[in-house]
């Protein structure tokens, strides 16, 4: 297709798109002005990097309302130091939400094949996709958890964990737990309250409407990772060891000026425009879609439960079609959405959609429309007549 | 200062700054247009992105005559990728250079701490700076390498290492031996033959005159080190482990479009304006720089042999005055240098300038001019008659 096309943009859980104008804009005007080496000496170019990069650390500890945030170039980056940097030892039981992604699914993996943690599945009910506090409060007390790793929203099903209260539980049953939330689907649009919370990992390029190249970790509580990635910090460079605190230590190598202007752009686009603002309109057009999805005959909304609330993305599948002649048939449609597994197989495990090549998944953000829903209905109606 | 001021900007070590127009202009009209994300579904901004990175790959191991090329986010974590990946066990021994980097130095420290590795310097003059192939010969053959990490281009001195005879001494004394070239400071300008290279990093922001976000790893053999960060492919997502081969295997998460169009641009900009005119623009500038320093009395620079040539970097001090005071002095005049260690201690303990506070270093670009040097010759020699 020819690259001017308009694209009716659903997958926003992919990245979404487009950024607010000021993110492209301050991506461009500062990196121009501004690209040199934060925390690299004292000239002139380096001082304006390092005051870009502590100015857009403290409106992201604002907006996430986190004590402490240190930078990374991706979430899963963010997600690997906060895993390996556990320390966790042969034995000791991880639990995960059954939505995970391959950046939390496959670290822990490794660990078990090499190291032999034992990774345990949390209680979540296969229909209604919610948890099961109850259960999960006995199995803690059976077998104390060491960490618990949960996905706040599920990047394949939309749904919201009640991370809070898990963390609770968890820390009930083992006060030095380390409580892992993998915010890259949510993090700064669904309030979420820190205190039972080590390590909130958030994408600056998903739900903060910010550019590729810049994450990071907002840390909850007191405790802090080993070093995952050593290298020069630009600060304490006599001593061979990473510094033994503060965000140096998690933030070896040269800071994305670019990045982290368009990150600091993002965060004052959110904060002029309101998070409830966001979430409002966000949400509204995902319970339309989901309305209107159900309203199609052929079309399965995942969970079943047309009750849960899903956050901004929607998986469903079309009787008899796989997703991805779904996805290639709206592409060809210039709808953009995304087909597959969505690099979480324990959620298709889970939901019984692994044999079927996984989903087809919609996800929405602030720059969708109703007519981009409507768009997309009208487009499935017309596969499902040809189906 | 004011923002607007012009700066002489002579830390191009740390950044190269400006970057070509057309980085500049491509990171932001490519992410406007494709700013989807690469390998994940068949949506037509996805397939743009990773067309994108396709074509930026193809680019990149043209241009580093390299069989083979992944990104990485920064040279940092390429560095950590190979080193922690290598597998190294107890007691193997690692080769430096006396100019390492903490983003080597720091990784392998943490690995002799806790793997009990064994580090050991390669034979370098104190005065010339240059190293001693006999004597480093004769060390392999008594204690053959498991690895060796040279910097092909010092970040403190500019000194050149002969890295493919280094490599062909190590290969000879260790068939196996896991050969590492950081090429920040110098790759794709240097030319370099990677017939006995296992891995050269590359960073983008540097001497290839891309943006941040971007850098990586240029093969040159079949050896590849263990995946050092797990996560999400867009491929095989149903498996737990990291795909088994492919540059999927090193490249976990979202790329970052706008720093891989950045970087693409960066490379047609090289590949236009040729190597040779870049390097040789840069070499005599070098060269105007040492000649001018070296003719102001009370200024002492490293090496001190007047014969060797620097590789767009020079470091100096001015006798009695910290390097620090130098760099503010600089600054105040809008010229930017840098002082201190450059993340490089084991450069500094090996030239003796630990305890004044490291070095001045300069660093060039192919954007700087014969007035960049004069002017710095005339805010240095204002500085001499002041101290």
């Amino acid at each position: 297709m020819n690259s001017e096309t308009p694209v009716v943009y659903l997958d926003n859980a992919a990245t979404t798109f487009p950024k607010p104008e000021a993110v492209y804009r301050d991506m461009d005007s500062v990196y121009r002005s501004s690209g040199g080496n934060a925390g690299r000496g004292a000239n002139p170019l380096a001082r304006r990097a390092a005051a870009l990069v502590a100015e857009t650390r403290e409106l992201a500890q604002t907006w996430l309302s986190a004590p402490e945030v240190t930078f990374s170039p991706s979430a899963t980056i963010a997600l690997n130091t906060i895993i390996f940097g556990a320390n966790l030892r042969t034995g000791d039981v991880v639990y995960v939400s059954p939505f995970e992604h391959n950046s939390v699914a496959r670290p822990l993996e490794h660990l078990r094949k090499t190291l032999g943690i034992v990774v345990r599945q949390l209680s979540y009910d296969k229909q209604t996709m919610v948890c099961n506090l109850d259960a999960i409060r006995a199995h803690f007390r059976i077998e104390p958890p060491s960490m618990i790793c949960v996905s706040h929203v599920s990047n394949v099903f939309g749904i919201l964990s009640p991370v809070e209260e898990l963390a609770l539980l968890a820390r009930q049953a083992s006060p030095s737990v380390i409580v892992l939330i993998d915010g890259a689907q949510s993090a700064g649009l669904v309030p979420l309250e820190l205190a039972n919370i080590d390590a909130l990992v958030f994408s600056g390029h998903k739900s903060l409407y910010g550019p590729y190249g810049i994450a990071g970790v907002a840390f909850g509580r007191d405790w802090r990772p080993a070093p995952f990635i050593y290298g020069g910090t630009g600060t304490r460079s006599e001593s061979l060891d990473m510094p033994s605190n503060g965000s140096d230590r998690y933030e070896a190598g040269s800071q994305n000026i670019s990045a982290v202007a368009g990150l600091r752009a993002a965060l004052i686009w959110l904060k002029e425009t309101g998070r409830c603002s966001i979430y409002d309109h966000v949400s509204s057009l995902t319970a339309q879609l989901t309305t209107t999805l159900a309203g199609l005959g052929g079309v399965f909304i995942y969970p079943s439960n047309s009750r849960v609330e899903h956050s901004s993305v929607v998986s469903f599948n079309i009787n008899g079609v796989s997703p991805q002649i779904v996805e290639t048939a709206l592409g060809a449609r210039s709808i953009a959405v995304r087909a597959g597994l969505h690099c979480a197989p324990w959620a298709h495990d889970f939901a019984s959609t692994l044999t079927q090549g996984g989903t087809v998944r919609t996800s929405l953000s602030f720059f969708n429309t109703e007519q981009d829903v409507l768009a997309l209905a009208e487009a499935i109606d017309e596969l499902l007549q040809h189906a």
